[in-house]
């Protein structure tokens, strides 16, 4: 507010960027379209992440990822052309290993072969609770059904579901996401399973404290309506929807969640939030 | 009502059974638990189905079999023991096929080889819907995955569930329903799948008009809570359930659906029913 006379700050979208201190990028469907190998990259992805390190914003990445450890994801980024490091990401599994460990709990695992060295100092004798993760072709009848009957075994059964998507898009098409075996063993067993990753309020919290802002101050970008944007804006962010990845048309009418904006891919959401903030 | 005084009739179990004039069986879990081979016969069932037979009451079997053809199946009944015809068992895929032809519906199937010769007079070319049955091991991630493909594709997504149980019991253990997976493309595709079998009351309806019975007239018996006994309560049928297949000693306590009466075994209730008819 100047003096004499009232200045709204413009909390649209892009007028917002001018008062932010930090941008989430989700991964999968913004920076890259998996698919056979390391996948391939958006077009303009690489060069729009170097504009915002460039820039006075903070950066982290956001990702449900969990067919690799953190480790693994990340090479395979920069192997992409991406200036990304490990501390900068934050996937939902490094979260989950220390729920389990304030809550003395034992996992059976329904996750990837790539994720399986996230738990290797994890003790799973004896489980009693269960995690699953987006473990694609392992989600076999078997290995589901072997899941359930872990959970339907235990008095109390708690499934913890690493994200709660339903789909992603791979560069051969759309793919099942964990969410939906998610809703099979909860309906299987009468539970609600405990999400640990986007959409989860503690999930983007944990972001925030790692970049010292606090909710309104920074922006979330993904591709995924409901987990990215509009778990972004649950938590008091601004939410942008690019349309790469997962987008669908029917995405901008949906009937519960608006995106403060809508982009057609990262490159033209960067230069729009850098060009707001020289004006 | 006698002159004079009132005489209530006994509509609790097993007072219920002297107006009864049909009784209808669940087969799985009832008359034999499924596994290797032919499964095996649960004892005492087949001299049950024997006197049911003989006494004045009529028979029907209910069932939500999706693992083979009603012929193929009824066989293994035979094989078993059971004195069953294919023209009194009511199992989903023939009800299904009389209303893919009403609706100029054509299916794309993930179920169980063993049921897909029901389906061979059906046209398969550029499906427009989708049907799901107990599929088994064939529910893969890369068939899930497939017709998840199919519904996503379709502006008005029609999705088909021979029935919705949660699971069921084989000699080896509790195995994954058919409904888990229903559960997982509803989610997925953001819609609600049509139930074709139990607890249907449009399936136990057709099963009713072949008796020429009215529901008050019916009883059901079977091991599943929700689809065979609240189905059939939801219907005006009495139901009970046996401590058989897949039930469960939480089944007795469950706070929305009570069984009219419990029983050990098939032998028990049908020795109960025509003890009662007796007097």
């Amino acid at each position: 507010m100047r003096r004499g006379h009232f200045v709204m700050a413009d909390t649209g979208w892009p007028g917002c960027a001018k008062s932010l201190k930090g941008v989430i990028l989700d991964m999968c469907g913004v920076l890259y379209d998996s698919g056979e190998g390391d996948g391939v990259a958006i077009p303009g992805s690489i060069e729009a992440v170097r504009k915002l390190k460039e820039s006075d914003l903070q950066l982290r990445f956001c990702t449900n990822e969990t067919q690799a450890t953190r480790e693994r994801f990340v090479a395979k980024l920069q192997r992409l052309g991406f200036d990304i490091s490990a501390s900068e990401v934050f996937p939902p599994a490094p979260a989950t290993i220390a729920v389990l460990k304030e809550r003395s709990l034992r996992p059976h695992l329904l996750v990837h072969d790539g994720l399986l060295p996230e738990f290797d100092g994890v003790d799973k004798t004896n489980p009693n609770c269960v995690i699953i993760g987006d473990a694609a072709e392992h989600f076999s009848y078997q290995n589901l059904n072997e899941a359930f009957r872990v959970l339907i075994g235990l008095e109390k059964p708690v499934l913890f579901s690493l994200g709660q998507g339903k789909y992603y898009k791979e560069t051969d098409g759309l793919k099942l996401d964990v969410g939906v075996y998610m809703k099979a063993l909860e309906y299987a067993c009468d539970l609600k399973a405990e999400v640990i990753g986007k959409p989860s309020p503690t999930f983007f919290q944990s972001v925030l404290s790692d970049m010292g802002l606090q909710s309104h101050e920074a922006l979330m970008i993904g591709d995924d309506l409901l987990n990215d944007v509009g778990g972004a804006q649950h938590c008091g962010m601004k939410g942008v929807q690019v349309r790469t990845g997962k987008y669908r048309p029917s995405d901008e009418r949906h009937p519960t969640v608006k995106a403060d904006g809508t982009v057609d891919n990262l490159a033209q959401a960067v230069e729009l939030i850098l060009n707001q903030r020289r004006h």
